[in-house]
């Protein structure tokens, strides 16, 4: 099995809902994402998927995010936009805009700082 | 499936036991540790386990080692403290203090280096 | 379950073919490799398997490739010598040299640059 990663960012401001703790308060990151996909066979030029698809795909989400206040917009109306909840968001999107016969989207890394990273995972 | 990463460090010296060459002499490292849980559902807050609550539990726990000859440790005594044994420990003492219905220790990494990591994971 | 994963690196120049774009004209890359084996026993040294053997055989393997313009390598006469094809070729070597009762290659990471990799897994 053939796996693709591709590493990108975005900079964002949020706060946590529900919670206790210097994270209730508004501040931001600048976060890392990492989104990784399986792929069963290659084309003919040697790739599951073209990088530059993959980073194309992912960033055009991530504009979404990219500096705003995540807490306004729709996606976390309702959910608090931890790094998990964000992971799923993305997982979700890229899952329907990228999944076919041949690519399904694996896991979508969300490192908050350089130490701390949540992920959504395909079982 | 959620999963949450954090990533810490200390520093110890240790000799492997057991083994000629390079390794047998004592020496140390920065290792770097790298803990990962599974969590099943998030709380109110969005989080599966709160990230400081993760750095905190492993920080404890690595006092034990951090500035120490690892090999007057209790948990060395018997077993060379390689980082294949090191993971293992530190896999079963956080899996110990951090596992419940909701939450599952399902990795630890130690990097000895900047290019050599070993692993112990749940299966 | 113990892993242990090393890290290393070869500079060469490809050019992808059955592929219309930027990455059909000869180019190249300082790709870093990253190899992942698996252990089931640790031997009494605490060791699942040395990380001086899989640097050194990984190494020795990558030397064919080193400085080298891959096109030109037996591997890539008929297959493009893309990231995913060169982890599958280094995945395949690696088994047959390594693979043991004790020690099985799991995955063999090939980044291209900082943010893309690809990566040929045990199923």
């Amino acid at each position: 099995m053939y796996h693709l990663m591709i590493k990108t960012s975005f900079a964002a401001a949020h706060n946590l809902i529900n919670y206790q703790g210097d994270c209730e308060n508004l501040h931001g990151h600048n976060w890392r994402i990492e989104v990784t996909v399986a792929a069963k066979e290659l084309d003919k030029a040697g790739l599951g998927i073209d990088f530059k698809i993959l980073k194309k795909q992912t960033n055009q989400l991530l504009d979404e995010f990219d500096h705003k206040y995540l807490n306004d917009l729709e996606p976390f109306k309702k959910a608090s936009p931890s790094s998990e909840n964000i992971s799923r968001y993305l997982f979700e999107r890229l899952s329907k805009s990228l999944n076919n016969d041949n690519i399904t989207v694996e896991c979508v890394n969300v490192w908050e700082s350089e130490n701390a990273c949540a992920s959504y995972t395909r079982d």
